[in-house]
């Protein structure tokens, strides 16, 4: 029996998020029924990230156990004949077997992209969240910044979650921006966050009330209250999924 | 009567390309349903760039002529209500009642954009061109300027174009990188071309004779065969439509 780790990418547009259901079509249950067609075992697949329905990833995580003699790193290209064109292995390897995605030390880097523009830009309607607003960049950096380090996160986890523990460490939190020259002009930007660890809607949470800084309808000084307070009212709006993209997990550098 | 000019930005993955058709879904077919519906007129679209099946645009341009009463910067945001959100009208203004999109004089601006990585990139997947080979960006680069000027494009358009004088001026030739740092890692490699006219399928045509010198099964040199002789077969094959994206045509420093 070996266990083999996959890198996962996936648009999450036509799926109802990462993890298996009964009813819906997700990209663990796609993943899994790849497996089980390549490989005839009723193989079990563990997911590092259970992203929501409509988030995408260029570097999910997921391990599975198998007794099949093809070479490990050869599943990749093989398992995506098997995938629809939407998810793509991206490369695949044998890992010890206690390795567990999530019951491990790691770092997950997440993007959010806010496509901010008088019109809505239709190639990135489903990879952006559009903002109609002029948004203040640097006030948005400044609050990004604020986040770093170990803290509470009680303020920026949506109501149900049912972690007890609520205190993870942001290594890294910044925003970045790029001009769109054509159309009618404007401006993607950018929020990066690295951490330990992620509360149920945390990036989002965090996207919706960066961007509440960047039009100005919250001060600085919001984000520093959502932390002493937990209180999740203190923080913004959950921005949509769409924006949101998992670029990757760093195990080695774990903390 | 007033003519009013339309900025367009469109997701081109629904469509059958830009020119009206009787059976076929296409952007000139829904603005021209969107323009009668909000101005209760028999409106009449012209085009400045009929872009092919699957080909993006952030800003073409089209005209019509109206009686409508609605001041003319509010027809962009009007009009996006009678459109689907994978077409967005980013602006609207009044012109000259001879400006015609097709026959003045204008700069129109094109990109093609290809993902090097050694497996696809689910995102990318309708918005760039999957090539598995390592590419020479410098190389194609070099290719590229040598496009630049007033050359017979002959060989760089598809066979039926019913064009006759195939001469054209590329002001502007470019190739840009940008390394992809998650998933297995690559590269996106990005054609820009400016010029004042373009023949059927000729970026397409450059974009996939650049890939063929950027994976080194074409010499630089074949550029130059290919402009002197004028002959298709010396240029490389035409590269897909989803790569494609129409940025903008300016009017105003034409030549």
């Amino acid at each position: 029996m070996r266990r083999i780790r996959l890198i996962v990418a996936y648009d999450g547009v036509r799926y109802h998020g990462w993890q298996i259901q009964e009813n819906a079509i997700t990209i663990e249950g796609e993943l899994t029924r790849a497996l089980r067609e390549l490989l005839r075992e009723d193989v079990e697949v563990i997911g590092a990230s259970r992203t929501d329905s409509g988030v995408h990833a260029l570097g999910n995580v997921a391990v599975f156990d198998t007794d099949a003699r093809i070479p490990p790193e050869k599943i990749a290209i093989a398992l995506n004949h098997h995938l629809p064109e939407d998810i793509r292995v991206q490369r695949s390897e044998e890992v010890e077997a206690d390795f567990h995605p999530r019951h491990c030390n790691s770092i997950k880097t997440y993007e959010y992209t806010i496509c901010a523009t008088k019109m809505a830009v239709p190639v990135l309607r489903n990879y952006a969240y559009h903002v109609y607003h002029e948004l203040n960049v640097e006030k948005m950096r400044d609050a990004a910044r604020k986040l770093e380090g170990i803290h509470d996160f009680s303020a920026f986890c949506s109501a149900g979650s049912p972690v007890e523990n609520k205190v993870r460490r942001i290594i890294a939190a910044d925003v970045s921006e790029e001009p769109i020259e054509w159309g009618n002009g404007g401006r993607l930007v950018r929020i990066r966050v690295s951490g330990n660890g992620f509360l149920y809607n945390m990036v989002r949470i965090i996207a919706g009330t960066l961007i509440e800084i960047g039009m100005g309808r919250q001060s600085l000084e919001s984000v520093e209250r959502a932390l002493e307070t937990g209180s999740r009212q203190a923080a913004g709006p959950t921005a949509p999924p769409q924006g949101l993209m998992l670029l990757g997990i760093d195990f080695q550098n774990g903390i």
